[in-house]
């Protein structure tokens, strides 16, 4: 018998081969699966929806986590706001000037799972410079005194009806970050495709726009997600993610990355007609 | 009873969820059949291997096109290989200074099929610059006089053993549009996803550089065809298609495009850090 986990968008599928079911469970918060697939690795699945395969996590990770870094001339204390897989935290220690980096989970039975069955992607846990809040997102920020982080990552699930993460893509949560923020700040989140969530994209984009002086949406080929791209947006009280990029801050850190470079940081924040479209830059 | 058409490659699978059977069919190459898709349109499967979908069609052919054309100053005279659907003469003829365009297709039976079930991709195949040679490309290009085509697209399906492509993929069809080509043409093919056809990519890739001077790689978001990541190729006899590339050719042309566009142009051509280990431009 084959076994396939797939997950369905706007009928189509995406499918992945298993070898093998390691874990499936049901937390307070969710459905968690871990299997392991023959091509990919080890994938996990929250509600059904396909959060990362072992063998292509570094795309997402990487794109959500070094745009900002390599913006902000100086992100020392940064906030990851869901990312329980570790892969977030994995990318951000390797940056040397961040002195602390702050994990906000609701969900620690998604820590457990992925420390025991994902060590690849849960390898810095025990890092030094971590802390960990296990709570909501949503109510961590709203308490978060004003100007504390440099960085804010959104690593959070979508937003389906009922789910965890419904608050996570509001106006309210986003003032919030805003205020949680420094006052050169960054906030990266990964938002939509833009081949099937034009709606989802749009709005999300005005929101942010509205709140934060500078807002881009930029893209990465993400394998583990239907239609394959997906959309990031990038909101900022100083900094430019364009104008204000300095490629050395990456050609001399010495970090290796599976993804992201200089040439790719750029390419990233350069948008299809049709996406342009969806967030009326264009026509 | 739910009827979901497939493409599997490495174990993971892209699939449609089918409202309808418009077309399945045998011809003297291979098998070809029409679908009608409940997210997408119409789907082409060329011996089960998914060519195009009606809604996302035009990202492959936006960017198998548009690169060449937009850097070659003056493309009067076209061919394309392979490329029965159409969709490949619908847009080289948006460029009012290409004087002929010729397409050399092995199978008639893709195009009646195109014209018959997908007229929005096979829309201009009556335009009056438009040739057709129904031949091998293999073949067709061996007898071509010297210094004959501004720029060649090869839109072939994938090299799998018996399959018509083969040859395409070859050192010695290579030679020959090398030959085929003027001093100062081009030449884009689609190959492969990185992700998955690392060794395909890379062996053609040397292959390509052996014999052209300038040979690239270039990048799109293709939601037809698994991984959403798509590689094509750039082998020039002078022109280099980001140094010679003037942004102005594609904004003043009038040219409507779904995904090409100026930024998209530079940013296609930005690698990913992995792809660049593949290629051996890094490490």
């Amino acid at each position: 018998m084959e076994l396939w986990a797939y997950e369905e968008h706007n009928n189509t599928r995406l499918e992945f081969k298993v070898k093998q079911t390691l874990f499936v469970g049901r937390s307070k918060y969710q459905r968690i699966a871990v299997l392991d697939t023959v091509s990919c690795g080890k994938l996990l699945l929250l509600d059904g929806m396909i959060m990362l395969t072992e063998k292509f996590e570094f795309v997402y990770h990487d794109m959500l986590v070094h745009p900002p870094l390599f913006v902000h001339p100086s992100p020392k204390r940064v906030l990851i706001i869901g990312g329980g897989d570790g892969g977030a935290i994995r990318e951000v220690v390797k940056h040397e000037e961040v002195e602390q980096v702050e994990l906000v989970e609701i969900d620690p039975m998604v820590i457990d799972v992925c420390k025991k069955y994902i060590p690849t992607t849960a390898c810095q846990f025990d890092h030094p410079k971590l802390k960990i809040h296990i709570k909501d997102g949503f109510e961590f920020i709203k308490h978060t005194p004003e100007g504390t982080y440099d960085v804010i990552l959104i690593d959070s699930t979508d937003p389906i009806p009922g789910g965890p993460a419904v608050g996570l893509y509001s106006s309210e949560f986003y003032t919030d970050l805003f205020n949680a923020l420094k006052e050169d700040g960054i906030v990266t989140a990964q938002i939509a495709s833009p081949y099937f969530d034009e709606i989802v994209l749009r709005d999300y984009y005005l929101m942010v726009s509205e709140i934060f002086p500078i807002a881009e949406i930029y893209l990465a080929f993400t394998p583990d997600y239907p239609t394959g791209m997906w959309a990031f947006s990038f909101a900022s009280k100083r900094y430019h993610p364009i104008d204000e990029y300095d490629p050395d801050r990456y050609l001399n850190s010495g970090i290796e990355t599976g993804y992201y470079n200089e040439e790719i940081h750029r390419a990233a924040f350069a948008l299809p007609t049709f996406a342009r479209k969806i967030l009326g830059k264009e026509g």
